[in-house]
């Protein structure tokens, strides 16, 4: 991982004993190589390996945690996109966020940009309005620089597994070009069929229509599931560990072949009415679950977010605009008809993740303390920042133990902000674990090989690297 | 503020780098003079600026935080009622505070009630049966000098700003007076419109047959919006900033003209169902938003209360008697259709409270971290105490930063509480930002700068003043 | 209590100057009798007073806690019963444990294993594969002691008071025949009367007909209750404090007579469907509690829990054997029925258990700081454990305070385990209690009658000891 310059103890616990403890776990797995098994890092930008642009199209752009909170202060969102007809160049956005900069403190967005800006550029002046500028010319003057490309950044912050997020019918080439090239660490794709699963999804139909004609299969039930068979087969040929699924609402339901193919037929053609579309979307989970039996790919579930908030913004500016809000999200319920199936399956891997934090110990920490089958997703979304992850462990451990998490997920699309967002875990985990161990309820040693083993044996079982 | 004295280090970090950061940032805003925003004190104690009449008026009588808990401890509420004829005096009853005083330890009341005790009385003697009468007579003593008056009180407590809250129809005959006086600090009205609103209301077909009757409007909807338009411009002349509701479940919906028309006509023949009067309520929280869009009142709701709990209770002794009892709030889909037509407009400000501590990190920081018209309210009811206030500041902070809250607000009756209540969220406050100075993730000069605004620039900003 | 060997500060706050303080708290109560009032100890362990088989039937085989954790590394359940003929001695199963034991760090189930290892077999060394035999032998040569057989335990362990749970039907003969020994400490029964209110449970009718066969009453419902009536009576001879309620959802209801009787009819009839076996159970908490206000039971209720998720492992190996998963738990209008009734009537208390964390603040303490006759439940089942024992005190204390909790209640069917669970809980309240005495907010002197009260005046007035 990066050289980082700012203080070393940043993030953990104050009280020096405990901080004594917490640093030498810290320093243990300081260094560790990073294993993302789940983000959203495109492929083709390692591929390509082309110089950032400049510093917004780092930092800004693309990041909807930072123009989110932009434009809650008050910033439209096109003002904070680049376009030289309207005189609005990268200075003057650069200008924008260092103006807003500071509501940025005390946030997870703040704290990851100003490790960025340490440990990738070396810059620890504050950003601000007098800074602005001068930083602004530090980060695009090392950004022409071959050391500040994708390839050597990926180098550089020690990625030993990559894994990107993919759509089933991607034929998969950037990574295939990936695994022949030189690159040091795996790129993988990760299966995503929401789009062919989701009759609410729109364009549904016609994505299945796509999905059956490229795989050469029958428009009925059995020539939809051998479709996303094959697919699944092309991408666990190309390198893919886990296939992963968003919901708005956990719900699973396990129907029989006769019904299953009548709703298919129904959402196909558009008859369908909500509670027979819930029902399809159930049983697709359930039908995944099976196809992870069978093809060893890791199941996630990324349940409880209603996406597109705005629709205004949405119809401006697209998707993944910084407008999904979570939702209350109830598991125990809702994956009991999957787990009956297949929780006692050996060999079944399913890593469920929650913006909900109240599920962590009423229903996550039970189900993954029972199931061998269910892994504890890392805190995901607005949940990975430090006290967060803190609340997490304090929330889960007691009555699931370290063993029975997935290990940190990034769920990034900034590879710039990958070691941050790691050593930001790390850091915590330290904290946590020294204080257990200060107040003598684990053992130091004991402590050491579970530091050790959340970096690297869990993340390893958990995703079968 | 009021000088106070005891251990001037009092609800800050106890790890002493981290106190001493956190009385630096204290000590900046200690005297700061108080703004409040949201409150329940009434104009007439002002105006009148008669003095209390013992401490159990003062103190007691109208707490219902202090009255529930007692009732808890198996006190008839009656007993708490002064009454001559039923050999009752007031020192008979804070014999009966002072016989369970040791139930309010580590309660919000219990602290609030030795700070006002220690800082406007310098009463340090801890309260019980022993010191029950010694304390009564120091306090009746203190309370028949002038500089124990409402008024003398107010202008002790730098009070600069202070909002009342009132009936749609109230001609603020006590604001204008109070406007005209000489008091130092600016007393000001809140539109609270619920009775109007809300169809299930006892007596809301009469509400709304004066409100249109006071402004001569028609009896269609056309005329029951301008009443309320007429009411809020009245309001706004007399210097309100901002329009409070109060809804048991949060749910929004817009309705087009002759859908809403026939809803109006509905609830008032008395004729509507469950479905129709949520609907209409829903309705006319939109129509509110529309006119705060228009008229610039800053729109606060307050949901998720079930009121009136226990009728036994409601029948002998009326609302607010210390049985209103929280539920599960829902924000994200119910505030979605006011936040689709108005979530956007400039200008628009909407402050969300909860006394559901689950919708913070999932809900409410994330909406607020987007669109510019939400501010997430500071902790309220049972949850504007020490514990609850940092558990806020964690829950929120890492997602929507620190200026996107509505600074503290007391909400209280009681005059006396109002610095009390101030400090302990200047404190906590204080707490929390050394906590993050302290551990390397803000800057002490950033911190200080969000010291100051926390009690300064933030409500003004919000409140409009 | 038990003398412990390790560290004698472990759980308390690291802080020094906190920790000094929680020292002089936890040492005051350290030795303090344990009274716990609601667990599972089956009686006749006592009365047969037999030595414990192995260190498996001593820490593993009844113990959901340890089995499940294994369960979800991969362990069959099935290999941990000890089967000669399968050839799984004890010694087989304990390396099986041991193998795993890194597994349970940082979990309730490893703190107190440790802590019985260390506070009654005098082992410190740690568990592991290297040190299986050993300490497998060392608690095995102890087992055939007569200082560690059950009777022996229980007295060294200063149990004061004890409560079973027990069947409706049982005639408590066990009970008796304690009560008559010379055992040092009270064994009460505890009313449990589940399988005969709900209509739901596997045998209802059948158990519905052995109550009134065996009390010779008329099958209608006043038949019913007066049979239920009956069993209470017997149970108060013998001792009985409380009847205990667990049902999935809280839900009650008040119904007239004749609609009772007419779902009473039809849940025996089985013609009932869900909403009126829902309506007969709710009912049937009203009515209990009914009895409670004429008898003085104690009522407890424990909700909130989804029982035998994986119907595979139930089909296997039966109940209680891990897969109880919680749900989310409504309080605030579920029980209003109830409280409507019942809630202020002198003498009655209602003691009200969650799984579910978001209740706490949100809706037990307002309830328990109102009702006179609601207690908050200590943390259960999930939630006994240090951080989450802690979280509950700061979620309920500032509304509430510490006078209207029920004092710990252990739950645990493992005798060994109590004086672990009661020192857990005193150290973490002495912790807490140092917390609020440090930053100010509580006296020394207030909170030492606090902690004295938490483990011998609270639990004694709530369950009328």
């Amino acid at each position: 991982m990066i050289q980082v310059h700012r203080d070393s103890a940043r993030l953990l616990p104050v009280e020096p004993s405990t901080r004594a403890i917490a640093l030498d776990l810290y320093e243990r797995v300081a260094d560790a190589p990073i294993i993302s098994p789940h983000g959203h890092v495109p492929p083709s930008l390692l591929l390509r390996d082309e110089p950032y642009i400049d510093p917004v199209a780092l930092l800004v752009t693309g990041d909807h945690y930072v123009t989110r909170l932009l434009h809650a202060a008050g910033v439209d969102l096109a003002d904070l996109v680049v376009e030289a007809s309207a005189g609005r160049d990268a200075r003057t956005v650069w200008r924008t966020l260092a103006a807003h900069w500071h509501r940025f403190a005390g946030t997870a967005s703040g704290y990851w940009i100003e490790e960025e800006l340490d440990g990738v550029f070396g810059i620890t002046t504050p950003l601000g309005p007098d800074s602005a500028d001068a930083i602004f010319d530090e980060i695009a003057a090392a950004l022409s620089r071959p050391g500040f490309r994708p390839r050597a950044l990926f180098e550089r912050f020690a990625i030993e597994f990559l894994a990107t997020t993919d759509d089933p019918l991607d034929e998969l080439q950037a990574h295939a070009a990936l695994a022949a090239s030189t690159l040091k660490g795996r790129v993988a794709p990760t299966f995503r069929p929401d789009r062919y699963l989701d009759p609410d999804v729109i364009g549904f139909a016609g994505n299945v229509e796509r999905l059956l004609s490229s795989t050469g299969r029958p428009g009925d039930f059995a020539g939809y599931l051998g479709a996303l068979e094959e697919r699944r087969a092309h991408f666990i040929r190309h390198g893919a560990v886990s296939a992963d699924h968003g919901v708005e609402e956990l719900f699973t339901l396990d129907l029989d072949l006769g019904e299953a193919e009548r709703l298919f037929q129904a959402v196909i053609a558009g008859t369908a009415d909500a509670a027979e579309r819930r029902a399809f979307r159930g049983h697709m989970l359930v039908q995944m679950a099976r196809m992870s039996v069978d093809d060893g790919l890791v199941m996630t579930i990324h349940p409880g977010v209603a996406r597109n908030h705005s629709s205004a913004t949405l119809d401006r500016f697209g998707p993944d605009t910084g407008h999904d809000i979570p939702v209350a999200t109830e598991f125990t319920r809702g994956i009991r008809p999957l787990l009956e199936k297949y929780g006692l399956e050996r060999d079944f891997h399913l890593v469920l993740f929650a913006v909900d934090e109240t599920a962590y110990s009423r229903e996550l920490a039970p189900l993954a303390g029972f199931y061998p089958s269910v892994y504890l997703g890392a805190p995901w979304w607005f949940l990975d920042a430090p006290d967060a992850i803190a609340r997490h462990r304090s929330a889960v451990t007691e009555t699931a133990g370290f063993y029975r998490g997935s290990g940190f997920i990034d769920d990034t699309r900034a590879l710039l902000s990958i070691p941050a967002r790691h050593d930001t875990a790390r850091r915590v985990d330290a904290g946590f674990l020294a204080g257990l161990v200060a107040d003598g309820r684990v053992r130091l040693d004991a402590a050491q090989r579970i530091m050790d083993d959340l970096v690297g044996a869990i993340p390893r079982e958990v995703f079968k690297l």
